[in-house]
């Protein structure tokens, strides 16, 4: 069997980090559980340190072998051959919040990313929340208003690390109302599966299956089935119009098909999948 | 030819009253313009006088040929003769924004809504905004928060207006974030359509045909294509599942056929219908 590429783990920010840190905890436990060695990549805020070192604390407590917090403050903290080694004998790295444009403006092109990308590829489990979520797709949404019709002008995208290709990642969806940011990116290219997560919850990727974890929801917005849009019309500020997007709206226990681009029921609702094949007409 | 009832104005709240005032020249124009005679109903708020009077200045502005504020407190008000005689000679009945459930407690099985059925019956122009766009379907949203994971718990709903049946309209819908909501709401019997209706937006109905007017979008969801949902087994606090919602965002100019159950072009986009046709598989 080919290497496989480890999982990831894409949480919408505002994870339980008191509780039963049930979204951490399941990336703790993919990480190795008590032989996991986590990395945490604070790069996405000035205070990345003192994330850093809380997340630290909640890793150790939920049960790590060991955690290293690697602040990268600036693009030369991330050309540092010690921090790249550090990364090289982790299990698993996880990317705190923040503003997703610092972690790629930082990070982008430097050999750290290198190094995590070898991490990945080697099995390594990635993971990251709110801002650090956004990253992991192709395409990133930089910033836009959630609470606005949807038009172009509330969106900014820029390259992401691409770590999930063919989505694009927004994150606190329900809490922020996000729907038309994530209507106006897939708008632009209907190939594109929006994925919306919510607060304390997140997706598991593991091949080609996205599984869904924690206490919200996570919505698949398909813009293949797309029957038309006015998106390469329209102006910066014309509301767009899109007609057709089919949505998915799964809670834990759910799981998408990435490749197939279909819903699929928890394992104890398999018997109900026949209910899944769509209805003649 | 049958007498036809007459249209529907429904706008998704916060509408322009002071610049253009699209939406609500809209409505002057189709209750007769200059020979519009418009009964404000002022119920919805416990300023209901002072909200209702803004509103005949601008109807009077926009051109109104008479204006009639009418304050609706308590049931008693609603059971009036002269009220009800006076609704009799408009050509059209405004309903102001606050609290829906205030509308319906008020004037639910009284002589005026009685006479309001009948204004619509006889070719009368209803509208409402905000509030007043919420009794418009038959089961109205009362409240709930927009901001949080579709669930049962979000949402409560009570009998409405029941003018445009078929329907759950829910208003202030990007500026709230109220996807959620309104996907609990059609998650509970997916037969009914989902209208979510930005600010400064609406929908006017003409028999079977929804036209969207303003600066924002309206945002159908149909349920009738879903192939699961966990509604029937979840608890009120659960997250819900639902799989295979369509969404047809429309700004101005689109259309939506409430009997066939799909988005139309433009009328100046006709020849791209054929891409309206869902893709062969």
């Amino acid at each position: 069997m080919e290497h496989q590429s480890g999982d990831l783990v894409i949480i919408g920010g505002g994870e339980d980090r008191r509780g039963k840190c049930e979204v951490l905890g399941h990336f703790v436990a993919l990480a190795g559980g008590a032989r996991a060695r986590v990395a945490v990549l604070a790069a996405a805020s000035e205070d990345g340190g003192e994330v850093g070192r809380s997340y630290e604390r909640v890793f150790r407590r939920l049960g790590a072998a060991d955690v290293m917090v690697l602040r990268l403050e600036h693009r030369a903290d991330a050309e540092d051959e010690g921090l790249c080694s550090s990364l090289a004998s982790a299990t698993a790295a996880f990317f705190t919040g923040g503003d997703q444009l610092r972690i790629t403006a930082t990070l982008g092109g430097t050999r750290l990313l290198d190094a995590l990308y070898a991490l990945h590829r080697n099995g390594g489990v990635l993971a990251g929340t709110s801002a650090g979520a956004s990253i992991m797709s192709a395409t990133m949404i930089v910033g836009g208003q959630g609470d606005e019709p949807a038009r172009r002008a509330v969106l900014s995208m820029c390259p992401g690390l691409g770590l999930l290709p063919g989505t694009v990642i927004d994150q606190h969806f329900a809490q922020r109302g996000r729907l038309n940011r994530l209507l106006a990116a897939i708008s632009q290219n209907p190939g594109i599966l929006g994925v919306g997560i919510d607060e304390d919850t997140a997706v598991v990727v593991h091949e080609d299956t996205l599984s869904v974890i924690g206490s919200g929801t996570v919505t698949f917005l398909d813009g293949r089935p797309l029957t038309f849009s006015n998106a390469s019309e329209s102006g910066q500020e014309d509301p767009l119009a899109l007609l057709g997007v089919v949505a998915h709206v799964l809670p834990a226990g759910y799981r998408f098909d990435l490749a197939g681009r279909r819903p699929l029921l928890p394992h104890s609702q398999d018997a109900a999948s026949a209910r899944l094949e769509p209805r003649p007409n």
